[in-house]
């Protein structure tokens, strides 16, 4: 058995859907079963969205949606495959409408209106994947309620795997070879629709890996795996084989595939592995295991855009509390911090943050009465990530490396299989281009 | 003009004095008028903190004390001098005998209070000095009295400028040509004793030297100034010949001397220069002015018996307010931060404290809900302090020496003149050793 | 110029609107120009809110609605006039099904959406009565929008008097002799609909007359005037002519006619006058003034189902913040206080709740460890008021009455023209008929 | 068994404690034991409170102190019983004249040490009353530490009493017939003084007697027992022969003896049975057993110099939460409410509360956003109390005499033996003559 997450990206015309029939057919000559999870049409999430905010051209917009999905559907489906699914998403897009004219009468829109208009994204992407599959002869069935059960935290929904584990069971009882199931969305106990928050579909692909027992979980998506750089400014990226799970959360959290780390939390004390893999071109990466015997360096991960602000006071030295008083001002200003640095002199505090963020964070940085003053600096952050940095001779042949630079701070994260460099943003790109060949050097 | 400031630990014997004589008789051969800063007697502050918390001996202790002054009295003073400050001291003790006596009787010590009998080592040892002075045909004074208001916070009062600065004029009115003020000790509104804290005589020299407008201050103490290193570790350690501010600051934060940072806080904004020359041994280092046109490289330090607790979770990821709430508990456990380091990535938060918080915090931080994991390991802090590590070429020196070890983090202080390194427990000596050699070779 | 406002309880039928126009006939003769408030026919707004909470049926009973204004309206209007509210009445109702449909589909009703619902009561029956009074040839135009401008406090607005004062002002540059508006509905400053919570018909039309200036407001009723007692339970019970402002606050507040007190605050340092009148029955009581050379005692109001709840401690004698501390668990259990009342000995403080309410109320003050025991009573209230009671003389002719009863609690209301006293249950009924003997005796 | 209380007002002199020897040898007829509880000799406790707040002569007002005893002791015991009590009570003297210098030195004083110098009161007037047993051949013995262990609460310290139990069971294992100890004082569990706060003396003669099981326990005092009304101001008052645990509550609470209502705790479920008489008088008074059967009037009690606080709004009618913020108001003030009062229409909130509190009550109050007006009125509230008050029939009798007057509220103090009349001030002394007849005719 296997879980196959289908992007929502790789979902925008004939030809994507050709690919993803090609690939399912080509993992059913290996497995017996298989639960598909997909995405919202690409577009359509977005769609939605700004039709919660703009509810004047909600039901425009609700009837574009609808539109991109029948167009598609009778491009992609026919015959009784095509019938049913055009049957099927007219109905939700019915439903979709009254919401939407409601929404427009009512000029309103609360946090459970809004999951439960994003939900018919994925409701109606199951219907096409199926109807998609059944004109390709595969048995396949949509399952368009949401497998799981979730708090009523509305937009960022938390799993309650108890109750899912029972509900999600029920997937395995149908019949079909293929079984279609929507990510992202989940449903509460008293059968309100919630939305998983970022990532959700890849989340919702390895919660049910793990809820099912079901080991191999393959997430399709734009790109071949994850790659050592970003493609775009390194061309010389190639795809990485395997991950750790501790690498997987480092550089999924800072790369140019930005998956949500809650990705990889069922991975977690379960036998899950996760294949991503790309739809257009061959190449995967496997996320399994830890990091015993592994001594490759895997990635770079570069963040520009970051302001580096040091706020500087004698007074704070050894004092219990400055720390956490300069932390607070950054979470009241509602300012995320990206790093944070503090020398052993505790003359300085530094906080690494999105430019966009720095003069908030100053000016509250400021009114404390034990800072005395608060500089700010153009900053880049280079991160690289491998299972290899927790070897001392490996992590020296970085180290090397940086020897040339001016590095502001380093710091090491998760189980130290990544280190991030501050450097000011000049230096930047030459050095992540730098590091970049050491991760080629040592990928194994 | 000239404040010269006498530490504690230099005034235990008759030969001390004699060294101290010569030195003012130096020093008066160039200044019109000198004035005295001085501490208690060694092991006088120790001595009196021991009866506030053993108060069945408080009487027996206070009568050593008295003791130590007139036995050493008898020794270097003599003729009126003596009999002056004989009859001062006494005076003083007496007082000194009811407080000790009343706190055996109440058992009990209020903050008050606790200031109270710590302001007799200054009040006593300005008489001692003076005594020694006069009997040497110096033209002295003793101004036994605190030049300093304060707040009321007791152990760790604050100066007010504008009233000190009028009380502390009156010192310029007397005539004699040197006169002698105590350290450490100030005095509120309303005429209660208050300590400044720790480092609180160096402090009275700079702020005193600020008010007064005077511009040269000298710090006499055991050592012949700041050296590159620890020489009890460091046998090839010599005397740093200047510091700009930012160095004096990082350095006295963790070097050998250790002088509090305050101590360096009257500099800013005026002409004050700080010498810290040694009692015994030639040479001297100048605090003066800030880092323009220095590329010297001037000491380490080293923070041995820390420990690095680092909290893991993937659940803090782009969570404003993790780290505070990190902080925050930090704080509650009273625990003090040393060096605080957060990866990019934002999957772990490292803390650095001394061993013995280790327990403490690590405890405090599993009871967050959105901690998954907590673990701690040994490590070192080495700092080393330079203007030069401003400027790449020089920076990239250290780094190259670096490049050998696995650094954990790194983090720059105040203007970048310093860079802390933590390394694993069993890497500390050997890189400071190493990082002490590029401080010799750049030292300027 | 006058103010009148017709209440929903007697806008049911043919024969209820004849009167009305009788009514209005008769007022018109005396002066230029009325300004009618009218509350919603009888039983829509009830049935507004049911649509409300019973979502589902929404779209039914706004159809009821639809067609009881309809069907009253063929039956009472003709010609054009019919025409014109027939024709306003349903785009009226075609808004409100697409509302009711919406909250339908959307399964929810956030408070502002509520009020919306509600303020097409009032929106439709000023078209009624403009088309009524139209087919009656009197010259009269429906100013079915809402007069008055209120805060976001959707539920319970609170009237910004100033931006009303502008908005209302629009009524009087109309031409026609009558003008109808609609009562107990606001709008925001952005134009959302609110209403003014219970009562709110009678205060629109006090707060016009202080806007407005227009010193008679006329409160057109099922009951000619504020009686001396509920006639129900009291046969000989009489209509009162006049009430000074406090009586008819007192009053209101207890009596068989519930007028929110808030409907007199205009009335405070203004000219208004509030004339209380019944449609069906000649009489009336009239609201005007101070209690300035009054001595009647006026009526009397009877709360029954009560509970008398008493909390004994000898720890709460003197203590500051106890009856604080039980005042805010009353608070938090969401109980309201009706009576309170607490010995000079401090040591019970005993509290008058409705019975429904008593067991929660007990449960949580046994919660607090200062109180010892709590137990409850059943009790009866009965409130005499009148301004003689300010007069000794008067008021003895009460006490000499309350003597023969066992007297709970007395309390005083506002200016001291009320007295409240609490009896067991069982004393209850002959109190009140016996004070209402004295008031029928001294009203003047 | 039997506990006697001897107060400190009644041990002034020579013929003070003839008078005492007089009573304690008629008891010790009926007993084979007895335990004295010991208030300090008059004016002593005033004496030390004044040496707390005036350092500077705390030495000469402990030296009056103990003079006062010595003298004393020396008209009033003589032979061996003088000598020891003589040598105790200096050795007593000495240790408070030290920690008299103490305060003086540090001129400072915790509230730990304001407990310990009041305890020499009660621990030198044991020594005093022994000597004088003693000296008249009675078979006494001084208990001078505290027999209850509290907690750390200095000044009004809770009585812990399982320790107490323990703690006061040694007084039972001394031989002679009648022990000694200090009443008001107690000791922490480490030893150190604390006192039980007002009428502290009485409650450590009831607390001992439910915590040694003794049935009898007489309060001396100067006044024959406790009296209908104030006999100052009621020439015909007489002595209460009986009263039950609530109405000595309550009176005591508001009358010429003002006993602390803790006095009274230990007699709930216990056998305790107090006994209040005089020195110089015959006459008492037994407390004992509740309201069963009583139909007394036992007492009066009047308070004057009281405000009647109004504070008045439309806008608190049933707004659940009102009372309970202006409570909240009262508290943060510091104002001790006596009474509370709110009528049934919610209108009104009175507060009564003592006169020098009222303008600062009115302005916290008059910030209160709901708050329109506050008036004052100055009123007396008087207190009747007796079990029957219970019965309606004797109820109705002070109905009718208050029936002449303008009541501005009733309150029913505990199980309804109390009821207190506010009256405008004029009125009071009226009504309470009045009321003290009623009572003259209906003691029992």
């Amino acid at each position: 058995m296997l879980i196959i997450k289908i992007g929502g990206s790789i979902q925008k015309d004939e030809k994507d859907f050709n690919l993803i029939i090609q690939k399912i057919e080509k993992y059913l000559e290996n497995t017996d079963k298989a639960i598909i999870v997909t995405s919202a049409l690409k577009g359509v999430t977005n769609q939605l969205l700004y039709a919660t905010e703009n509810r004047e051209k909600a039901v425009e917009i609700v009837s574009d949606v609808y539109d991109k999905h029948i167009k598609l559907l009778s491009k992609i489906a026919e015959g009784p495959s095509f019938e049913f699914a055009f049957r099927e998403i007219s109905k939700l897009a019915d439903e979709l409408f009254k919401i939407a004219w409601s929404i427009r009468v009512l000029d309103e829109v609360t946090p459970r209106v809004k999951d439960y208009i994003l939900s018919f994204g994925e409701r109606m992407s199951t219907l096409v994947l199926n109807a998609v599959l059944n004109s390709s002869r595969i048995n396949s069935e949509a399952y368009p309620e949401p497998p799981i059960i979730t708090d009523e935290n509305f937009g960022d929904a938390k799993v309650i795997e108890k109750l899912s584990l029972q509900e999600s069971s029920k997937i395995l009882e149908k019949k079909s070879k293929v079984i279609i199931v929507p990510g992202f969305i989940g449903k509460t106990q008293t059968n309100k629709y919630t939305t998983l928050g970022r990532g959700g579909s890849d989340y919702t692909a390895t919660i049910l890996g793990k809820l099912l027992d079901i080991k191999e979980v393959r997430l399709i998506t734009e790109v071949p795996g994850i790659m050592t750089a970003d493609p775009r400014n390194f061309p010389n990226a190639t795809t990485i084989k395997r991950l750790s799970l501790e690498e997987a959360i480092e550089l999924s959290q800072m790369g140019a595939k930005r998956l949500h780390p809650r990705t990889f939390e069922p991975l977690l004390n379960s036998n899950v592995n996760v294949i991503i893999e790309g739809l257009y071109d061959p190449g995967y990466t496997i996320v399994r295991g830890d990091c015993d015997n592994d001594k490759g360096i895997k990635g770079i991960a570069v963040l520009d855009n970051l302001k580096l602000v040091t706020a500087e006071s004698t007074d704070i030295v050894g004092k219990i509390g400055s720390a956490a008083r300069v932390m607070n001002e950054a979470k009241n200003s509602g300012v995320n911090i990206i790093s944070i640095s503090q020398p052993a002199s505790e003359t300085t505090i530094q906080l690494i943050v999105n430019s966009q963020d720095s003069e908030k964070l100053s000016e509250r940085l400021m009114t404390l009465p034990e800072i005395e003053s608060v500089t700010t600096e153009d900053v880049e952050a280079v991160n690289v990530v491998g299972c290899g940095l927790k070897y001392k001779e490996i992590f020296k042949e970085v180290m090397k490396e940086i020897s040339n630079y001016e590095i502001l701070s380093i710091s090491r994260g998760l189980n130290n299989v990544s280190a991030t460099f501050i450097v000011k943003k000049e230096e930047g790109d030459k050095l992540a281009k730098d590091l970049h060949e050491v991760v080629l050097k040592w990928t194994n």
